[in-house]
């Protein structure tokens, strides 16, 4: 965590994130880790399987890193899998070439649900504490350090559908005929996912996202009772534990929530591409910060693009700070790493102007 | 079509479409005919692949006219695949199980589109306009027909991906490189579309739908410049020679945009589930008619939910005309048949106190 007696260098995505002033908005990409770098092809080579990657702290560290050493970003997350807890309630992920994630043990009764034992996040996932320890130290505090985690409905998707999902019918299906049922899935996943980030927080980072990757797939009303009603309460335990941590909360798809999504108590609300970012603003005030909102597959285009995309974004949020740049979802492996540098470049260009 | 020496004997769709009185709240399904029905997969079994389906005008009609004999619903569509237009055009429609429909040639360079054929869709859809014809014949003026179309984004989508995607990374990436050609595109495939559309009506159809599936994955200035510009086009060149024909847009995934939806001169928008309706009719007014918008995955529950549910998507409505129910996407395979039968009921039931 970001202490006194030795501050971060660059505390801009922090000051942001708490509306204080900046010279310029700060930039990171979600994903920024990943395929589209060569140098985490390598590491993923040597690795083997992607397991073996987010499990082993020194890689996971050193894939945390690689980003930082070609973009002046503003921000650094640690690498690691959204599927971390559902592995360590001994569901049996793998990943299947082509298809994603896949659980050998689906989820999908009140007898499964009884059955998944209770975890203890700085043990039994040691290994992602042991990479955040390893990334502050090697970060030197140049900039702040991401933990994260999936939300309770998030996770429950995976854990039900046993994988990804086209249509969500098993999850949703199971919310519909045995709400109480579901009910218990996410309160067991949301004491998890409190004890996770607080362990994280231990172990150095300086804030927070929770990813509700899949809150957009229910109605305002089931999305309010089965996935915002929990992160709200991960958001309170943690902030009355730790009250200065940042927490950014994102769920795609939900543009037409934002109003509820205030009331959460994060710093802020990450946006998708769908929504216009001066939209969100007037929907929010100055209540959140909001990060986004770029689509991803716009660093395909040719450079003039992205930046007169970027001057878009910069001109829509307009004055003030209270503005983290960023994707509306992580970077796509068949991005030019080039475009990366053309997209941080603008906003270091173009953004200092709303900042005066 | 609806002509006054034969009208239809149950218009409620067309008239609620107009805003008209009606006595109740139409309702039908979006993928009525199909695999959640027995009949419907023995016919399926009979035909074998799923193109020998929808391309035999006697099995298309047959299909087409199965959930009418089981349900008291106030409209059939006409039973065919999204994608016979790109089908027409040459690239090698199929079906690979588990993975949905995939094409043999995608499209996605300016001589892959410079090499499309113009098609005559009353010749070389003829099969469709031949379903059409046999199922009028058949429904004998009981309910309306329904004719649709695929969006020309949304055909686009199938065709530059060559299937079916996750991020849609081609068919944008090429819309954000080279959007002179995806608009070359995309105006070839709206000639289709007007023309396949006219033939339909002159084949018998009493109201059209654009299915614009995709057209949510984009940014809205995207969605107005790459979608929503070729369906206005599309439902002027229709109304310019069929005046009376009512038109229904959907767009999945569109409820942030659905005041600019309002200008495309559609009769009604069609509803995801994610909007809850009264904010759509305190957006729209009374310009368009809504359709929608139940939760397809809410027919698994029980039928109390699901009465529940039809119960609050009317009193969110709330009363005059102007709403056809509807599910917010199609119907899923998994559903139990006799849920459809509650939820026919439950707006039978339930919806005449709207329109006294």
């Amino acid at each position: 965590m970001t202490n006194s007696a030795n501050p971060l260098k660059n505390d801009l995505l922090i000051r942001a994130l708490r509306h204080q002033p900046v010279p310029r908005t700060p930039v990171w990409l979600m994903r920024q880790a990943g395929r589209y770098l060569p140098e985490y092809r390598e590491v993923r080579e040597q690795a083997g399987d992607i397991i073996n990657l987010f499990k082993n702290p020194r890689l996971a560290c050193e894939v945390t890193m690689q980003p930082l050493r070609r973009y002046p970003l503003d921000a650094a997350i640690i690498f690691s899998d959204i599927l971390t807890i559902p592995d360590a309630l001994g569901l049996g992920l793998h990943f299947v070439k082509g298809e994603g994630p896949q659980f050998a043990e689906p989820v999908r009764t009140a007898t499964d649900i009884a059955k998944l034992p209770q975890i203890e996040a700085a043990k039994d996932l040691g290994y992602v504490m042991e990479a955040i320890q390893l990334t502050k130290a090697e970060i030197k505090q140049s900039v702040p350090l991401l933990g994260f985690s999936g939300s309770p409905w998030t996770l429950a998707c995976y854990m039900v559908e046993g994988g990804g999902s086209k249509d969500f019918s098993q999850v949703k299906g199971l919310m519909y005929r045995e709400p109480e049922i579901m009910q218990q899935l996410l309160q067991h996943l949301t004491e998890c996912v409190v004890d996770y980030l607080l362990a994280q927080i231990s172990a150095g980072v300086d804030a927070i996202m929770l990813f509700d990757t899949w809150g957009g797939v229910l109605t305002e009303a089931c999305y309010q009772t089965f996935s915002l009603a929990y992160m709200q309460q991960i958001i309170e335990r943690i902030k009355s534990v730790h009250a200065d941590i940042p927490i950014i909360l994102f769920t795609k798809g939900a543009g037409l929530w934002l109003e509820t999504m205030v009331a959460s108590g994060a710093d802020a609300l990450g946006l998708d591409w769908t929504i216009q970012i001066d939209k969100a603003r007037a929907m929010v005030g100055d209540r959140v910060a909001l990060q986004g909102n770029l689509d991803p597959i716009l660093l395909f285009a040719k450079p003039d693009i992205i930046r007169q995309q970027v001057a878009d974004v910069l001109e829509r949020f307009g004055h003030g700070s209270g503005h983290v740049l960023n994707l509306g979802h992580g970077i796509q492996l068949a991005t030019p790493p080039e475009h990366v540098a053309v997209f941080c470049q603008a906003v270091a260009e173009l953004s200092p102007q709303y900042h005066t």
